[in-house]
């Protein structure tokens, strides 16, 4: 089955052509972005926890995760340093990307900038996935970070999304990290 | 040659015991630790270009970089947002090690935080290398950053530094990066 997925303007146009051996399968989908706004605080709190629980997440680590992640994120969806973009289906949010500029040292990559971009809470809905959904998010966030000035962004893959990220232009970083033990608040284990 | 390396209290004893045939090169010295202050901006922006320098990067990139990072820098050091610490030896500067709180999301790994860790800028003069002083920097790190309450820290190594910070406890995470091309202020190339 092929499918054609058409882009333009904020609009998304997919577009399954089937074969003749399933021709109940055709299906014509207009969909459309928008920005995120202060109304997305529980759906974005929903999105980030479906992210990790498909890469094997846990309750017990999940649910304080949430109640931490939204007190976080309230005040930075209402001053905007938190931004994305959420993919609509007939009035359904099916899809959404989270973005930040986060405070960094200028470095040999951005030697003129003090401003990194980051990628975080992409997740689109399971019945929603193979159609290009996250493909144009991350076009959207390229053309954001652009529009703002920002010439180098990061993001951590998980297992799952790192293939698209890599034909998108994205590659492997030397971040290194380390869970401190015995610091109360921390990882449980 | 063995040597024995003591560091207690802040203060590090080198202690370099010759063989037979080297009688001339023993070597006693006895260094301290300080935290970093505001007199140390033009040391830690020399020990940023040297660690990139180091790495392989040449004026073109690091004369820029130490511009607009010593004016990212002087702001921080002063409200102690960016602190650490300098290994000295009788009275000479050998050796520092930059340390942030970044502002992160609630994370698996760090369900209760909205802070990470941050070590940046590691750098040993040349001809102080190999007597474990970037390790007691990284000792430091770990004690300040637990004092501090940050049970999750991150650091992006060079390809020196890796196997060091992999024998303290450190591994590779699955950030990604994206140079977004065309951005003026972005990397040169």
């Amino acid at each position: 089955m092929a499918r054609d997925v058409l882009f333009r303007n904020g609009v998304v146009r997919v577009v399954w052509r089937c074969d003749a051996l399933f021709p109940d399968s055709c299906l014509d989908i207009t969909m459309h972005s928008r920005t995120l706004h202060v109304d997305d605080l529980e759906l974005i709190c929903r999105h980030r926890e479906a992210m990790f629980r498909d890469a094997g997440k846990g309750d017990d680590v999940l649910l304080p995760m949430t109640e931490h992640f939204r007190a976080w994120l309230g005040p930075r969806l209402r001053d905007g340093s938190y931004f994305g973009y959420v993919m609509v289906d007939e009035g359904v949010s099916v899809a959404s990307i989270g973005l930040m500029l986060i405070d960094w040292p200028p470095h040999p990559l951005h030697p003129l900038q003090d401003k990194r971009g980051y990628v975080l809470n992409v997740f689109v809905e399971p019945e929603y996935r193979h159609r290009g959904l996250a493909r144009e998010l991350m076009r959207l966030a390229d053309a954001e970070f652009a529009a703002r000035g920002v010439g180098y962004a990061v993001l951590h893959a998980t297992e799952k999304g790192r293939p698209l990220y890599q034909g998108l232009g994205w590659s492997g970083t030397a971040e290194m990290a380390k869970v401190l033990v015995g610091v109360p608040g921390g990882v449980a284990g």
